[in-house]
This record gives structure tokens, C-alpha cells and sequence, in this order.
């Protein structure tokens, strides 16, 4: 072929990706597919319904003009007459409060799931990628406790689709955590740097939290934090203590009687205790929550950090409105959980979606694979025909086994006289021989 | 707030998408959702696995190191000290392509789906997008004309799941098409105008392709097109003719001899003849294809162009590795694909996958919502209760019937002391009492 002789003098193209990029091989996308189809199952059973916004935004709306977050973004460029400021998306949320700033006529409150990739353009590190899956979820025009509470079933719910029975949702309120520095003794500056270390302590433990605790506060602001933090118990009792315990504040008050009422809303909604517990050590960054806040921990492996998290954040709207409105969501990154679940052990991989490979063995029954593959797939069978070049049955076993596919139907001249198909288990490897009108029957009863 | 107040003076970001980008509320996302299960139910059906492939490739593999295919993609930059040029796929062929070149140990053939999102970076015009949803299926490493005819009938079995019955896959082969010039008597360098002008036949007619031929070519050579287009019959008479009618070459033989094969293949997969024929007017671009060709018209809306369409391309794999490799495939655009839907009627539309919405009547009972809810999810019923502001029972019914609810269910302390829910069917307005315990079993009949 001309083309190809032409190319082969051409410099070659490297096949390689972008770094901080990955495929998803079949492997992994059907892993991935598996685990979504039962996390929108929970989401839309809760009464979240789809929705999608493009991959690219105005580069203004997802940084809110601020400079620091246009550092982790992507930014992104047309042809040359297309003057706009536009880069990919960080997150679901901006996107989301966009939207509804955009369509002030949506019903609220608005519940909408999302499952869709992120891009984050930080410099490439070991590890760490620069696409991934989220799958968030949002209540949106509800002040109500039972929308924090809904979330949380919501997490709950996902975990018992997926058969994970080790977790925690550990539940904290930021209206609480800002009564610190009046409690503790230490200045409102300080805030910010005491929260992003008691944060740690799912990873590091304690005793490491208090030595970096004592490096910036005096012995009494560290020993009232521990206090605070070493208050124990169930989740009534815990916040029991935590009202004597810390100033008699307005927001102090409505962050515990906020727990209180998650807490009634979470037992009531059949939620298992063992399941969630009041943590004051949890933070959640220190982006834009402004009430509960929670994260969900595998008990097996803490150290791995959390992975279905949120909180309420009433304020997102702001930048566009001028108007805060109430908002409670949570976010699934669905490639790090798949990450964390195949350390653990918990995730089923399958090679391939297929059930059959009819083998391609003689050349005068080529239409007989189609017609006999034809009346499989009407069946909901998933079957394919060999369609390779090799011709030996050793070598189209081969390719069926390294594909992983469990049955393999062989038809040759010999079955055809006979009017039978033998059928080979490649996991058992059994083979069984069925009268070839009864190959529908012999799958259907699999 | 504070927050609130220093962002009510802020200049306010308008909360507006860049041009050529739209976001797919509820009722759109469900109608996808609900057309692309179906589809890839079909896919999977016929033994195409899942992949996904980044959003950002490196740009050369992209453009194949041409400048005229630079000019239709987005430029991706990420943090100032990543000096990578990259950019945003424009389709989903060549990103597998390099996949399969950068990962030589697949199995092969290899027949995998993938359904993302690809991006154009042409200026904006009126009513094009610049991201949408494709769904390509290919099989890579067979050069059998069962792996053509298995596309063709798989694209037939999507339609077939979706009720779609207007519809006709032309089916044409470039080795075919390559035999004109010596047929009818022009130069080689002529080829591509006259193919770009057949191939607007179905949207523009005959007789208007007639008079834009003859400004190029002699009398003669425009009759003998003519003589070619009109062949008409029954495929294989059609390709019978073709035979007779064309010169005598290796190119023109073969590819007469896989539109037989594939016709033959076709019926032995029970592909109904009068969803496909034989159309000597289908070119399918200019570009990669290699051999037989094929796209698909909803014959109510011929004008509308075709909607799910493809060939053989067999010399994808070259810039990246100097070999050929057999490959068909074909990609249905998901978002041209439903608004042609949307057109012909043929799109039904939901606004909420919820089945219920608990009105929250009195304050006395919010933990009983809550309970309720939970005993109905649990049951598979997709269920929501109502978390507004609003207290008043019309309001909240209202909110139901902007959300095209189904059903709403009314608890309130008089049903509550008769131990009754009330159920309203929002579509026919009618009212039924249940006792509590019996409330699953009512909406499981239905």
C-alpha cells in the first residue's frame, strides 16, 4: 500500500501520554462501570436526578477571580480568533453553582448527582494524576438538618450496595470548631493552622498532632485542645460534653443542636450506629463548608484517608449572586476509592464482559458462527466470533484464555454432521457436548 | 455573614458558559442515560468491551504532526513549569490507535467501546457545539469481512432496541469508489471534488449533484457517474452490475467481492434487508477509510444526514508504528443522534427519575418522613421528601408538579392518628388511602 510505504520513512509518533494520564483498559473500565452502576443506583433512589456541564468553563467562574486557584487549572485555548478565557474544570461544585446561578427558575431545593471527570493542571507527580472521576451529589435550597442527614444515609446506602461492610462516617460541624481559639486560649489567626493539624489525626495519630499542636500554642491552649478532642462516647453524649465544655456561644449552640438533630434524622432513617460517630478531629480542608462536615473512612485502612466526604456549604453561590443559599453535598473520587478498594482486596475484576467466543474452525460454516452468534445475542448472551487469522484451534484457545472469556463453543465439521456444539468451561475446563437447538437453554440455566 | 456581606460589594461573575458549550439539566441527562444504557447494552451484546482514553493527549498524536487538523483542536496548558503540548481529543479513533500501539500485547483482534466526551476547537457558529458525547465501537486486528458485517448488524441492533424502525445502513467500499476515475474517464486529481459531490446525493438530490459534476468534467464522464449512480436492484444485482459496468481491476474486483461477502453475512445474522442496501453515494468523508463504508439515515429525515456511521480504515496504527493493522469501526454521535430524535418525535422525556415525594406537613412527624422514606428506598422506590421552606401543603404539591413527580404522599397528624397514608397520582389527580403497613405493596404493583 502506497500509504504505508510512504509512512514508514516518516519520523514514527511516540505513543505516549501526556504524564499525570492514564488509559482505563477494559480491566479497569469494567470494574469502574460495575461500581458506578450501584452508586447512581443509590444516588437516584435517594431522589438525586442527572445532570452534566460541559468540560470547559470560563476560567473566571472556576477561579472566582482568585489567583490562587487558577494555579491547578488546565487552561484551555480554541482556534486563534476565539479570544475567551476558558480552562477545564476542578471540581463539580463550581460547575454546579454556576448552573443554578444561570437558572434561577429550577425548582428548589434541587437535588442533581454527577458523575463526570475533573482535571487539576498542578505539576505532574509521582502518583498523583490529573484526570479523574467524581461522583458528587447535592441538595440545593434546603437549610434543613435532614438534607446533612440524607447525604450521609446517602454514603451510608452506597457502602451497603457495594458490600463493604468496614467503614465509618465520621461527622464533625465547622460551627463548632470555630469556637477553638475563645475556648483554647489562642488567637482567631492561629485557626486555620490548628485545624489543618487536629485534621491529621486519622493519619498520624494523636501523640504527633500535639507535638506540632505545642510548637505554635502554649501548654494549656494544647492541653485544652486535647481535652476537646479526647471527649469520647456515644454521639448524644459526646456533644453533651462538648456543650459543657466549650464557651456558651450562639454558633457553638447551633452546631451541637445541629449534630443532635443529624444524629435523631440518621436513627430514624435506620442508619446503623456502628456506622457513623460524632468526630471533632474531622475538618474537611478549609475550602468552603460552613456547617456539618464528613468523611468516610475504610476501618481497614484509616491511614489511606478518606473518601466520600462533604459537608454544607451555604456560601457558593455568592460570587455570582451576591446571595448566599443553602447547600449540602458530597463527593465520590471514584478512581482513588478504586484504588483504595484493590489494596484492600474488596474490588472483583473481570477481563472482558463476554460469555462465548464461538471458535472459528472451518471455513464452510462461516455464516453457521454468524447465525448461531446471532441467536445467542437475542438471548442476551454476550458472544463473539473468533474473527482472527489463526486457523488452529490451539491457537484461538489461546486467545480465549488470555482474554479470560468463561465458555468457548466449538463447531466444526464433525459437530456439524452430528448437529451437535460441544461447550468448553475454560474455568473448569469441562466440556460438554449439547444438541445444537439447545445452546440457548444451555446458557439460560448457567 | 460576613462572607456574605464583603461579597455583596465584589463585582459579581457573570455566570455564563463560553460559546458553543451548553449543560444537560435533568431531563436531558435522563433522555441520555436512558438512550446510551440501550446502546450499550447492544455493545456489550455483541462483544465490545469498555476502554476509556484521557481527555488530554499529547498534541502530536492528535494532529499526526499536520497543521490542518491543529487548526479544529483545543490547546490544553496546565502549570507554568509543565512544558508538555497537549490538547483535547477531537475524536475517540485516535486515541485508541495509540493505545494499541503504545500496549503491542492485547490480544487481538481487539473489539472494545468507548462512549466520552470529544471536543472541537473551531470557531463557535450558530448551533454547533464544541463538546459532545461519541460512542464508537472498533475491532482492531481482523481483516474479515465478518468483522465489517458484525459492526453493520451491531448498528442495526441498536436501533432495533431503541424502536426505531425508519431507518436504512448504506453500505459502500472505497476500493469501489477508487475505480471512477479510470471508469468515467477523469484525472485522479479529480477524484476528491467528485466524491465530496456524491456524497451530498441524499441531502441534496441527484440533479443538483448532476449540474455541480458537470462544471468540472466533460459531458461523457458525468454520464457515465450518472450510469453508475443509478444502478439500482437488489444488492447483489446492484453489485452484479457494478461488476459489469467498471473496469477490470484487482481494487474494483475486491471491493465488489466484500460488499457480497458482507451481504451474505448480513443475512446470516438476520440483518432485515430492507434495513440496509447497497449505495454507491456513500463516501464518508475523506479521510482515513480504507475500504467498506457505511452510514446510517433515518429515512423520515433523510436531510438530516447520516447518524451512526463508519468503515474500515486500515492504516490507523502507521504514524505510530510503521505497520498497517486491520480495523472497523463506527461512532455514533450521541448529541446530533437525539436532537434528530428530539426532531422526529421519536425522544421521549422525563424531568425526574423520582417515583415519590413525601410532602413534609407537620413538624411533628419530620421523623417519620425520614422512616417512611428509608422503608421505601429500601424497596427499590426511588423517593424523596420534600425539604423547602415551604410549609404549606399546596405549595409543596406544586413543587411536585413542576418536578413531574408521579406521586406525592400526604401524612399528616390526622392520617397519622388513623394510621392511613393518602396517595396522589399527580398524572390523573387521583387520591387513594393506604394503611401505613401496605404503602410498599401499593407502589410495587404498579
Amino acid at each position: 500500500m502506497d500509504v504505508e510505504k510512504n509512512n514508514k520513512n516518516k519520523k514514527k509518533i511516540k505513543a505516549d501520554l501526556p504524564s499525570g494520564f492514564r488509559d482505563a483498559d477494559p480491566r479497569a473500565m469494567i470494574a469502574k462501570n460495575e461500581l458506578l452502576k450501584k452508586v447512581i443506583e443509590a444516588f437516584e433512589n435517594f431522589g438525586f436526578d442527572p445532570m452534566d456541564t460541559p468540560a470547559v468553563e470560563r476560567t473566571e467562574v472556576l477561579t472566582g477571580g482568585e489567583e490562587e486557584s487558577s494555579k491547578i487549572i488546565f487552561n484551555v485555548r480554541g482556534s486563534r480568533d476565539d479570544k475567551s478565557d476558558t480552562s477545564l474544570r476542578f471540581d463539580l461544585t463550581v460547575p454546579l453553582a454556576r448552573f443554578l446561578a444561570a437558572n434561577t427558575e429550577i425548582p428548589k431545593p434541587f437535588k442533581r448527582y454527577q458523575v463526570s471527570k475533573v482535571w487539576r493542571g498542578e505539576s505532574p507527580q509521582a502518583g498523583r494524576y490529573r484526570e479523574f472521576t467524581q461522583a458528587d451529589i447535592d441538595i440545593v435550597g434546603s437549610s434543613s438538618m435532614e438534607a446533612d442527614a440524607e447525604i450521609i444515609a446517602l454514603i451510608n446506602d452506597v457502602f451497603k450496595r457495594l458490600e463493604i461492610k468496614s467503614f465509618v462516617i465520621k461527622i464533625n460541624n465547622r460551627k463548632i470548631l470555630n469556637s477553638l481559639p475563645s475556648y483554647a486560649g489562642f488567637s482567631e489567626n492561629s485557626l486555620l493552622r490548628v485545624l489543618q493539624t487536629i485534621d491529621k489525626q486519622d493519619k498520624i495519630g494523636y501523640q504527633t498532632i500535639k507535638e506540632e499542636l505545642e510548637k505554635n500554642l502554649d501548654t494549656e491552649s494544647t492541653q485544652k485542645i486535647e481535652n476537646f478532642l479526647k471527649i469520647n462516647g456515644e454521639a448524644e453524649k459526646k456533644l453533651d460534653q462538648a456543650e459543657i465544655l466549650l464557651p456558651n456561644t450562639t454558633t457553638t449552640q447551633e452546631g451541637i443542636a445541629e449534630l443532635k438533630e443529624i444524629s435523631r434524622n440518621l436513627d430514624a432513617m435506620g442508619v446503623a450506629r456502628k456506622n457513623w460517630e460524632i468526630d471533632f478531629s474531622v475538618v474537611r480542608g478549609l475550602g468552603y463548608y460552613t456547617g456539618p462536615v464528613f468523611e468516610t473512612i475504610l476501618t481497614d485502612a484509616p491511614e489511606l484517608g478518606s473518601v466520600f466526604s462533604g459537608g454544607r456549604y451555604d456560601n457558593l453561590l455568592i460570587p455570582f449572586t451576591g446571595q448566599s443559599m443553602p447547600a449540602v453535598g458530597a463527593s465520590l473520587g471514584v478512581d482513588r476509592f478504586m484504588a483504595i478498594l484493590e489494596k484492600l482486596n474488596l474490588l472483583q475484576t473481570k477481563a472482558t464482559n463476554l460469555q462465548v467466543l464461538i471458535l472459528n474452525l472451518s471455513p464452510d460454516l462461516r455464516l453457521d458462527y454468524l447465525s448461531l452468534a446471532d441467536r445467542l445475542r437475542q438471548n442476551n448472551i454476550n458472544t463473539d466470533i473468533y474473527l482472527g487469522k489463526d486457523e488452529a484451534m490451539q491457537a484461538q484457545l489461546s486467545y480465549a484464555l488470555k482474554k479470560e472469556i468463561p465458555y468457548i463453543i466449538i463447531y466444526g465439521d464433525d459437530e456439524n454432521r452430528r448437529n451437535v456444539v460441544a461447550i468448553k468451561n475454560l474455568r473448569t475446563r469441562e466440556q460438554t457436548e449439547v444438541e445444537k437447538s439447545k445452546i440457548v437453554e444451555y446458557f439460560k440455566v448457567k
